[in-house]
């Protein structure tokens, strides 16, 4: 993958080499400033996932995949020439940096994922120069963040293969290049196809109560270039009844076996509008959010946040009166049947998606033996 | 209509005769304080409308009246025994003083429609006494009170009757006594059933981006003893699906003569979902609300309020960034076929509402005569 493509913004995490620093966009400024950090120390890395300045699962896994690289370029200055062992004391200050790195949000899976790949590497590693070690864990961070580019990539090459030149899109919060290094994923056709020089116009949900849509993915679509156009979740309705829509892209958190795809608050009852209207409605997530464990939709835990988001977070005074709950599950599912087609890194699957998933990861199998 | 009734907070509109004033509850101060605000001048009368201290059509349309009333009688201090004459100076003040009061919401119908009543009784009076015309001004404002909350309460029971002690319903959008004087028209059935000792629990979808579900609809639901919760409008459909919702009531701006009917936008969204799910989806609006001339829905035109009511209105900071527009349209429309019923205060109609809504009118026009 080259680094020389195009782009509207920087990536939203990469590695500068000759600094020893870990550069992000701090998501928390948008969408009213853009500020590149530079983080060094592995205080700042922590702090800045902890304080979602870099967020989106894909984005966080790489962000710590180079934080732990950084860490153990550090702890070698003066011990470059020793041989990596077990119980050696680089090998417990690393391991506790990991741990460190770890504890920043304690629920991501590919913060955990990314850092056990990174110790894997390490522990390969014993009884080679500590300097090498180094070397070997520069190459995977960068190998994990390439991998992310060419799964956006593909997922962005096959997605834009269903809409054309001049389509209008409604999205849904922010799955777009913000949540992972570059391309995003149900934004990654929009990009790949303003690479190649297409224009679109977006529609973008503000995505309560956080406000993902309204902040990043508006952002990140008009530094592209693209006409956006930010609604309150209760207008896509009247938008898609207006005929502006031809395709619906929204990400997801987790697809289960039969399709069911778990997204952001808000993604079953646009999947519903979108059947109603005769929206295509496509779910853009890699191969590794199919949990081909889980059933369906049902089994899929729904994650309850602080009511707070919805009645004071944006506010000056809070918004409900006393006395009100609120309830705020931070996700839901599209039903598999109204889904026109799910979009992994490997091709486009269609229903029946039990086996049209299934088939997919037979392929992907393939590819990487 | 007697004033005994228990009720959760005071009339939101009512005249307090004894200290000539309006008085009425400060709406741009809830969910977070009740204050009382006693009106004398005409200035503080025009002002609490502008600045919609007071909103709602119906509500408005009983203070203009009011204003109208105490216009009247302030005018009247000295001149109680002159007769009322065509181009007397008292018919040219009081003249001024309509026009002063109606140009304070430019657009909202009920408030001419209810200073032109109160115009009529003047007119009808030349040749009176203007102690007279004045006792005749204030039967009449309180006349129009009187059938404001009798109309709503009408509206109340016969939507009671669709619902059980217990029950759960979804609402959007304040359609609620503080649009009214009292009761309200969507929320009325939850106030008179309150009256009888009823209990439901009621979820306000907060109505982005102006929030009279999260501020307005739960306070007067909280403080009627009624277990309310708020969602974020992309949530309805989650707590539909999750089998809590026995049924749905929204108010209505303007009926179209087959039963669409528009509403706060998000209306027509919630109206699909409802269908999708099996939930009965029920419009509570009076029949002055049913414009028999507009054959659909199509044919309602739609406002667009200014953007940065979804950009920068309750923020510290704009939510979207420089360059992306936003698209805000204030109603939208329920399309008749996912309606399960409308009822006004005539009656409950069902499909096919073009027959079951004329029906309703002549029913009414037989009432009345």
């Amino acid at each position: 993958m080259s680094d020389t493509l195009k782009k509207a913004i920087p990536d939203t995490v990469s590695l500068d080499l000759e600094n020893a620093a870990l550069v992000i966009i701090d998501q928390t400024l948008l969408p009213n400033e853009t500020v590149m950090l530079s983080l060094k120390s592995q205080n700042e890395i922590w702090e800045a996932i902890k304080s979602l300045r870099v967020r989106g699962a894909p984005a966080i896994g790489v962000a710590a995949a180079i934080g732990y690289y950084l860490a153990a370029r550090e702890l070698s200055y003066g011990v470059e020439n020793d041989i990596l062992t077990d119980g050696s004391n680089y090998l417990i200050k690393l391991t506790e940096a990991k741990e460190y790195l770890a504890s920043s949000r304690p629920t991501a899976v590919n913060l955990f994922w990314a850092l056990d790949r990174m110790n894997s590497v390490t522990l390969d590693h014993i009884g080679s120069k500590i300097s090498d070690v180094v070397d070997a864990l520069c190459r995977e961070a960068i190998k994990i963040r390439d991998e992310d580019i060419s799964s956006c990539r593909a997922m962005g090459e096959y997605a834009l293969s269903l809409i054309k030149d001049g389509d209008t899109i409604l999205t849904h919060c922010n799955a777009g290049q913000l949540a992972t290094v570059r391309y995003g994923t149900a934004l990654s056709p929009i990009h790949i196809g303003r690479e190649k020089g297409m224009n679109f116009k977006v529609f973008c949900d503000e995505t309560r109560p956080l406000l993902q849509g309204a902040r990043l993915s508006a952002y990140e679509l008009v530094c592209d270039g693209v006409d956006t156009t930010v609604i309150c979740d209760n207008m896509a309705s009247q938008v898609m009844r207006n005929g502006w829509i031809d395709a619906i892209f929204v990400g997801a958190d987790r697809i289960a076996a039969n399709g069911d795809a778990c997204n952001k608050i808000g993604t079953s009852g646009l999947a519903v509008l979108a059947a109603h209207y005769g929206v295509p409605f496509y779910v853009i997530a890699p191969l590794s959010t199919i949990d081909f464990n889980c059933e369906s939709g049902k089994d899929v835990p729904i994650e309850q946040r602080n009511s707070n988001e919805i009645t004071e977070m944006w506010y000056e005074k809070p918004m409900a009166p006393k006395g009100a709950k609120a309830y705020n599950p931070a996700f839901d599912y599209a039903e598999n049947e109204l889904i026109t087609a799910i979009i992994p890194d490997y091709g486009i699957a269609r229903a029946p998606y039990t086996e049209s998933l299934a088939a997919l990861r037979e392929n992907a199998k393939n590819k990487k033996d």
